[in-house]
């Protein structure tokens, strides 16, 4: 039921003109350059992440396997000249991945030329057919959740670099991605948002499935349960993942609910109380291990100020995972 | 892109063999007897609503405007006798509504006579493409919300019954339903366990929108924000109804969650406590405001028995509207 894409991948970046319609391909390039053999572009485009410039051809012969369609069109819409580059793609041999609304399953000429060359198409945002249910039973294994005080706050971010400092401590870790971007950076997963209501906790339960106790699942949190657009889904998460613990994300800074300016932010404890009376449900004995601050908008000796006061306030250890490492978060997940 | 059904109805039972699977249709007879024009079955049907029997082309002279399909097929598919049916009464100038899995619109026939007839296919089941994301907002009207210690307890039951007092007390009032049955019944809303996670809560919003501060909206409530597999869908329902007043349901004797015999019933205060907790992050002065237990397995001394334990430990009133009306109800929501 989870998907699973195959790397490595050739980044296509379109005819992208700036850095944010790139995210999920810069975000790829960053965390898994390995898995990345270039990138390709058409006429216009002025991104560069880095890596090999390819045609099509030239990564097919270099081992690429699924072209990945990492970044947003103008528009929101998948435009003809696109079209052509994944039918080309398919006819290399590549899958074809895409984080875009627009379905590559609503275009025939890609659907013609999947089915005649054998490959996959991946629509990373609409999820599967088949679907299961939660059961809250209890399972093994470790799993750690990413919570917030809002979106957009590092939850992903802060999950890749707590599995990269455990991978590099030696510790047996998965990254389990909730989003689009994460199921890319993964090459495997579903993004959650786009699941029907009835299984967003039975899909939770079934991306970080039962595993050796010795085993961490860090998982990519969204939103917050105190969000009134977007709590259903983290709700589901927070179920379906029966974490053990908590690492609280927050951007230091931020004052009201993102694009809900009425809103005022609740505070970090609030935060990890409702978090944690949510997560008792299926994990009584779940705890708040530590805070993840993003402090790009401070000077450095004000990003101390601001993970000293939010230590203080909470008694959790807290840093800002950009500024000065995962090991802070790593170590209070590793101490009982 | 609330979806509003065409009434009076012809409720279609198939060849259904017993009450169970004809639970929809029976709800539509029970609630809504005026806007039944009659029944029409396939040969082999056990069911019998008592409301006249008639062919497609007798209700349609009667007015008929949708063929309600209220019955689950037996295996779940729609039978090919039934697509014949639905055929039939697009030609005889009905709309057709259906609350199966299976899609109207993936029956080539179907969707050819519907497009030739200019009729309209009504997926229950299944929400529009357009769905809006919630803003938190607060708005006018007041709104009552049917929680509860488990799933399939009585909300629907409750709602509908509140409803009804509201309206003999001429209070203007509106039934605002969120499953299928209700959708089929009010003859309109959405059933909000097939909607993407990102949108359950904007859906909520939109099916109780502002109001006259006179006007009460009586919501259809769903599973519980307890529940390890569907607290999603009841967390965004909660947040997006915006409710001023909770009526907690519940099945006297049930001890363990519905299809899940490891996991304890939470009690009704605890039920009622995690509620108003979730309510209150867009409702921040809700209260809870009354107790509706079925205890049909129960004698009647019984019942009173339960429901005075129920009004003692919470001080809340409680009542049976099944044996005992809704009146108690309707009092709790209109006292201060």
């Amino acid at each position: 039921m989870i998907r699973t894409i195959a790397k490595p991948y050739l980044l296509f970046l379109g005819d992208a003109d700036s850095g944010y319609g790139a995210k999920t391909a810069e975000g790829l390039a960053h965390w898994r350059p390995d898995d990345c053999v270039g990138q390709t572009k058409l006429p216009g485009c002025e991104v560069d992440l880095g890596i090999p410039e390819l045609s099509i051809e030239e990564a097919a012969e270099r081992g690429a396997k699924t072209l990945v369609l990492g970044v947003a069109a103008r528009g929101g819409i998948l435009p003809p000249s696109w079209v052509t580059s994944v039918v080309c793609a398919l006819r290399a041999g590549l899958d074809v991945a895409s984080g875009l609304h627009d379905r590559l399953s609503s275009f025939p000429d890609i659907v013609a030329a999947a089915q005649e060359c054998d490959r996959t198409l991946h629509d990373v945002r609409h999820p599967p057919q088949k679907l299961p249910l939660a059961t809250g039973e209890p399972r093994s294994g470790r799993r750690v959740l990413m919570i917030g005080t809002d979106c957009a706050v590092g939850k992903k971010f802060t999950a890749l670099a707590i599995h990269r400092e455990m991978v590099a401590r030696g510790i047996d870790a998965s990254f389990r991605p909730t989003g689009q971007t994460g199921v890319l950076i993964a090459g495997e997963g579903i993004a959650l948002d786009a699941v029907p209501g009835d299984f967003i906790s039975g899909v939770a339960e079934a991306l970080s499935p039962a595993a050796p106790d010795t085993h961490w699942d860090v998982v990519e949190g969204q939103a917050t349960v105190l969000h009134p657009t977007f709590a259903a889904v983290t709700t589901g998460l927070v179920h379906g993942t029966q974490p053990e613990a908590l690492v609280l994300c927050h951007q230091a800074g931020r004052r009201t609910v993102r694009g809900l300016d009425h809103r005022p932010l609740p505070s970090i404890q609030e935060s990890i109380d409702a978090h944690l009376a949510c997560a008792r449900v299926t994990s009584p004995h779940v705890r708040a291990a530590a805070i993840s601050i993003d402090t790009h908008l401070l000077s450095e000796s004000d990003a101390y100020g601001a993970l000293h006061i939010a230590n203080q306030k909470t008694g959790l250890p807290a840093t800002d995972p950009v500024r000065f490492g995962a090991g802070v978060l790593v170590d209070a997940l590793l101490a009982e």
